[in-house]
């Protein structure tokens, strides 16, 4: 629903990588999160706040993901973020990693299906009306 | 295919969880891996001499998984792993994730595309007939 | 102070390696709180009650570490864990990691300094006192 | 040796938590190896380029870290790196890492033991002697 995707930097270090030589598949999902963590951040969302203060948190329904080319050591990527269905409770996500900048090599696509919840209760609840408005 | 799945059991630990209390989303993909390395060792498949005595090695193309209910801080989680499609250099496999034994709650289920490549030129390569055979 | 060490078997995994083929340096540190773990649970300690029943838990203070030789991809290791000084709200253990067995290679020495919290107020607290004795 | 040290920024992210609602202590070495790399690459070394093409690369001997205060979801952090020490195939580094900036709370203090190899032998060798010049 966007037109263009928030997109976030992450670099490649030893830590993500594996014998392998490329990036170890369980970890693209950290950097993923990280790109989502910064788009709800210039929506205005810190997550932190959220939980502490306002016990509200988000948490991962489903997701699926292709691996089309692998990352490698040192990599430098760019991990986009953007809405693809909205809810009461719950919103899909859709995210590409590239390599290098935004038209670089599509190394991976990814949707997945998130859930706001009372971080007491664990039960679904309302998002903020105001969170994914124009 | 199989009758009964191949199961592995996993402790969850401090550095499997987050600040949510609970085990943090992509760490279940390392727990499903563990149980596919162990699932491959039963069939008699060691990763170590594959990757550098034959110089084969087994990738992930695509995974999905479904997050039912959340992993907590020192459970014990038996994890699944099962054959769901065969082709000449790839496979699917069917996994899921129970709380405490096979009957226990179900946390997770997952399917993932894999395949086997040469380590050297990263193509695709026939997997030994001998695999997956009973 | 133990006569034979408490120890526990890891198996290295791929999320465990890094680019350099052998097993990223941070996740000695994981692999070492798997065995204080289990050390504690061989003395009685379940740390998620610890934690959610009686609001207590430990932290780790301090902690060096040599790294003599590299544990590599699907290695089984053996970690010990052993105390080494006790005080009225903090302890010393010490720890190694072998390759394959108890009188195998000698691949990592550790030794930390842990306390036990309140988890709310995050202060020092003094130990049960039958925690540690015979 | 040096008069202001390197920094770098990080974010800390769920992933680096645990359930104690803090960052997880082996996730600090993470954090430590990503200035070296950093301050690495701000003299002049692409660790992916010293591996492949020069079948070079660092490891980490010994470490020791002190953790005075913990770090927090969402906290932003400031790790440095400098040079404590420097042989003909080694050198040592010192670490800290700060809460919001270089004048900020002091998180965890480290140094390490750091050793140059060549990444066939694994034997140590001389480092470029510009690498730690002016």
């Amino acid at each position: 629903m966007q037109e263009r995707p928030f997109a976030w930097p992450v670099r490649v270090y030893y830590e993500d990588t594996d014998a392998q030589g490329v990036v170890y598949y369980a970890n693209y999902f950290r950097f993923l999160e990280r790109a989502r963590t910064e788009w709800l951040r210039s929506l205005g969302v810190q997550q932190d706040k959220l939980l502490y203060e306002q016990r509200r948190m988000f948490v991962v329904r489903s997701i699926e993901a292709d691996f089309r080319l692998p990352a490698r050591f040192n990599d430098e990527l760019v991990v986009t973020a953007g809405l693809s269905g909205l809810a009461r409770a719950s919103f899909g996500i859709e995210q590409n990693i590239y390599r290098d900048r935004l038209d670089g090599e599509l190394l991976c696509t990814s949707s997945l299906r998130a859930a706001f919840l009372n971080a007491d209760t664990l039960k679904p609840t309302r998002m903020p009306e105001s969170l994914f408005k124009e």
